[in-house]
């Protein structure tokens, strides 16, 4: 049996879904193989989206068209703003969402997107001609050809876990692992590795003395995930902390023994910043208690994760150690927490489109590329989405600069430095973080995403709308003229220093105690210019205010920006053969050879070459 | 790592659920272990409940306090009650259900009941001591201790899918088998054997010409599942009609010796009334065509299950003929049908109570005692799990008798006749279908299951209210005096002869063209005795009208169960040697042997066991 599409798409999870979303939405008939039609986009680990650069990364999905935020918004039990006591560049959106309704809201999205197929079965060979992925066959013989396969096979590759020292082969709690699929793709040349990862036990409420926790409630306020607005229309719940303790440790430490990730069992690497709770006891021996948060995983389940307790250890000994927290003395488990090894391609094979280097057509996007989290996952997916069609049409590519996406960040981090352990992004890995804001993404994105025909019209249309109310107000403030005898006795009741001289209204809302709500209190045309369509008045007021407040620091990293992207716009790719450069460092060579960098800022980043090698390409350039 | 319940369930399926459902409200500490929290109470196959005999069953499983009618009536899209234009003995309700939904609201309630956990993992081994089931290993290496334990494990013990001459192993499509569980109760003595069943392609709604196909739209009534008043509250949508024709018959053909129900792959006996179409075309070679229904999947979703297409021929055979069809001519299919080869166990190796007559403590329900079918599933489900729950606090039983319940009699046709082809229940299956009516199953089994303990207070009282409602209306009816002259008008009008003298409203209620409804229209105080609390006044109206209407047909077969009781009290277990007895047959002595029946009826039904065999037995007894 054959079937012939444009995309193919490899794996239903978060990058999955998005990419097979992607470029559905872009025009291109697509076909989703998925194991399991019941478990679309399901949330394997924490019952959570977004946090920290990863809430923004959601938000530039939202931006570019894609699904994430919009299901995410629908299915949110608890929403919270991170960071809100500092600036706005890291202010991070996180929400609760019940995990099975997460599910069947993809399920319906992907239901009702045009140009896509679901096709319930498992890969089980990549076929490829002449250097070109072709097709896939699937373990019921079916075969699929396509112009662009996009491979999101999470962690099924070769997939076992580890509960101490018993291992069970599986792509997930309860589901198979896929064999052969890796082979299929490896004997072409591209490499792959392993990596591990891990998951915390399920607990049922009703075994939970929350007396003896912290109660953590969300916010109530106009943020969301999707600039589209739907909002949050599930019941609200919040989570719940408390923390190990010594007695916790010591019997955690007991069973290290039986540990697979401390007697040899486990040799790949897991998440650095998600680590186990056996990996924190050897890390920091000296702590005497880490926290944990349990977190609802619906609005009507028992059901419970606790974050911050994921472990491989034996079950009696994550059994033990639960029982002497004081809220948890008489947990009951749904089943231990366990680690998964996987397999990955290195993603230095990769374009900046998530287009291998090695087999045309062949797209990788999600933990097939060494990255954590289902933000991460979804970022790249509406990438090589986007990709893999316009692959279809032409040469066109689409790829996003670090000072226009965290998505782009992680794409070029992952193509450039590669990884040699789950790589999860933060804030911190952005050079140009008052750019890439939660708030803005639809400003850097949207227009580009609707020209990409990825977002429709309503969605370009609502964002124009925004844009035009957004300046409407900076201008309103800009000109609006402020007599310091009428505004000082206001400004002193709202803890302000009084103007010596008047001024315009946008001085006013760069003062840290003011902003644009406490000023529309005391300013009435301030009010009228604010009224806004719909219910987004705040949204808006947010994004004018961030702008004006911020004006300078935004001004400033966008002119480092704009110098940076002299060096991005110096093309080197195929203008050299490094190993002839005997002038740069043999690392650097090496290296420069490996990755074939576009760009001389993106030779620069590549780990191992350094500025000198820099400037030697700078020389031969005759710069 | 060791946990102790009273009893375990091992399988999350309708059997499993049932089971533990009933089994933790009767108050025995319940585990139920399943592969996947995700896939509780899935329908592997047709996304519908009920239907002749079967819906029956859910209204008996309702009346004994079970959940299924519950999650039905929550879930339907689709509710018809079959059979109307016939006598109420084989009305039966039928409803297309959501399922996904079904699922969400099937762990809903397991998560809501009181004495119940369950336990995310796969059984692995029985562990038996002395003779007596003490308890079940897992994968993970957890040992769950129990005094009863109820295996429900459906199609997933050494589970091998077909699709042509492609074989996978599985559980149901895209999960995993279990092995070695089937091994671990053999051992012990206990025969298995395998069984077969299938499932047919599900469709893509978007690329059906339904414009070539009849509608057949649901019914708008009061009728319902659960007794306890759950309206429907979701969309309702229709069901279509197609038919095969010799075109894809002639494609049909062409497959067979790629299929694996005709090539030898498969040896195993599949369901004699819900065969495949390549087994339709091989057993009615001369029927032109077959009729198809597509079914929808549930409310929001694209996918559809077609109805009569079940099948295991190779996947482009499948397709090729389903293209055939005009209204499927541009059909996309998710995936094809599969065949699916399972483990079960004899029944005859069972008690009444479902426990093994092998080992003590074992009980077994569902698709591993031989069966087909969800509703079979979960009445087995909820007689296994009132019985575990009893057998962990003495010596009762709880056991139906033929005239009492569908699952009395399926039950009894287990244990006593064994299968050697997937057992369905249909009405001829009873011999006393006027006393079995799904009107009148609260009123066969509430009561009982009240003092079990299995159905809950506000149960018991409604249905003390509801039987004092009918009461009432009856009393009403058998007291009522009509004075010829005033109704005779009314009555031609109605289209009904008139009176020749006066007599009892309850005479015109025998009457064909007479019924609550309408003689209620014409005699106010009737439509005043009618009045009843809530909603529920024509569920009670029609309860009352049957059992005016088929006085006599049900007091006849009262009369002939009773009598049967006689025999049915003759208890003959331990009482005889069957081997010595030289005086029976010996396929008879055998059979009396193997199945050693508790009664002189249940030996009368052995298959191979003469009537002058048991004259030769009630002869042994001095009768």
């Amino acid at each position: 049996m054959n079937f012939n599409y444009d995309v193919l798409v490899i794996g239903g999870g978060h990058a999955g879904c998005e990419a097979a979303a992607a470029s559905a939405n872009m025009g291109a008939n697509t076909c989703l193989i998925t194991m399991d039609m019941n478990k679309i986009g399901q949330m394997s680990c924490n019952p959570a989206i977004g946090g920290i650069a990863k809430g923004q990364i959601v938000r530039e999905i939202d931006a570019l068209g894609g699904q994430m935020g919009i299901v995410t918004d629908k299915t949110a039990i608890q929403f919270r703003m991170l960071n809100m006591g500092k600036g706005p560049a890291v202010w991070s959106p996180r929400a609760q969402c019940d995990r099975g309704k997460f599910i069947w809201e993809w399920r319906t999205i992907l239901d009702h997107t045009d140009n896509l197929d679901i096709w319930q079965d498992q890969a089980d060979e990549l076929l490829v001609a002449n250097g070109e992925a072709i097709g896939v066959r699937t373990i019921w013989g079916a075969k699929f050809y396509a112009k662009s396969i996009i491979i999101t096979a999470g962690t099924f590759l070769n997939g076992l876990m580890h509960v101490g020292r018993k291992m069970v082969e599986g792509g997930r709690c309860a589901e198979p692992a896929v064999h052969h699929f890796t082979e299929s793709i490896t004997r072409w040349g591209i490499t792959s590795a392993r990596m591990k990862t891990g998951t915390p036990v399920r607990i049922d409420k009703r075994s939970v003395h929350f007396e003896d926790m912290e109660e953590q409630p969300g916010d109530i306020d106009f943020h969301q995930f999707s600039y589209m607005g739907n909002h949050r229309v599930l019941k609200q719940l919040p989570c719940w902390t408390c923390y190990t303790n010594s007695k916790v440790h010591e019997i955690l430490k007991s069973g290290l023994d039986d540990s697979p990730l401390y007697n040899g069992q486990i040799q790949s690497t897991g998440p650095r910043y998600c680590p186990s709770i056996e990996t924190k006891l050897v890390t920091f021996p000296d702590k005497e208690q880490h926290p944990l948060f349990l977190e609802p995983e619906g609005e009507d389940t028992n059901e419970m994760y606790l974050n911050g307790f994921s472990s491989s250890m034996p079950m009696d000994i994550q059994l033990d150690a639960l029982h002497e927290i004081p809220a948890l003395r008489d947990a009951k488990i749904y089943r231990p927490g366990y680690a998964i090894e996987y397999d990955y391609f290195d993603p230095t094979q990769l374009k900046h489109s998530l287009e291998s280097k090695i087999i045309k057509g062949l797209f990788f996007a999600g933990q097939v590329n060494g990255t954590t989290g289902y933000e991460e996952a979804g970022g790249q997916g509406t990438v090589a989405g986007i990709n893999a069609a316009l692959h279809c049409v032409g040469d066109k590519t689409f790829e996003m600069k670090r000072d226009e996406s965290y998505i782009g960040v992680l794409i070029d981090d992952l193509t450039t430095k590669g990884v040699d352990e789950p790589y999860r992004m933060f804030t911190s890995r952005a050079e140009y973080r008052i750019l890439l804001r939660q708030d803005d993404a639809d400003a850097r994105l949207t227009e580009k995403a609707y020209e990409l025909g990825i977002a429709k019209r309503d969605r370009y249309d609502w964002w124009m709308e925004k844009k035009d109310a957004i300046e409407r107000i900076i201008d309103f403030c800009a000109n609006y003229p402020i007599k310091k005898d009428e505004i000082n006795p206001k400004l002193e009741a709202l803890g302000t220093t009084p103007l010596r001289a008047g001024c315009k209204l946008i001085d006013l809302v760069a003062r840290p105690h003011l902003n644009l709500q406490n000023l529309s209190e005391i300013i009435p045309d301030l009010k009228a210019a604010m009224e806004a369509p719909g219910n987004r008045k705040e949204e808006i007021a947010e994004a004018a205010e961030i702008k004006m407040k911020y004006k300078g620091y935004i001004e400033r990293e966008r002119l480092i920006a704009d110098k940076m992207h002299r060096l991005e716009n110096i093309r080197i790719k195929g203008r050299f053969n490094y190993s002839e450069i005997l002038e740069i460092s043999t690392e650097g060579r090496q290296k420069l050879e490996r990755i074939d960098p576009h760009t001389l800022a993106q030779a620069s980043r590549i780990p191992g070459v350094s500025p000198s090698d820099i400037n030697v390409l700078l020389v031969l350039l005759g710069r």
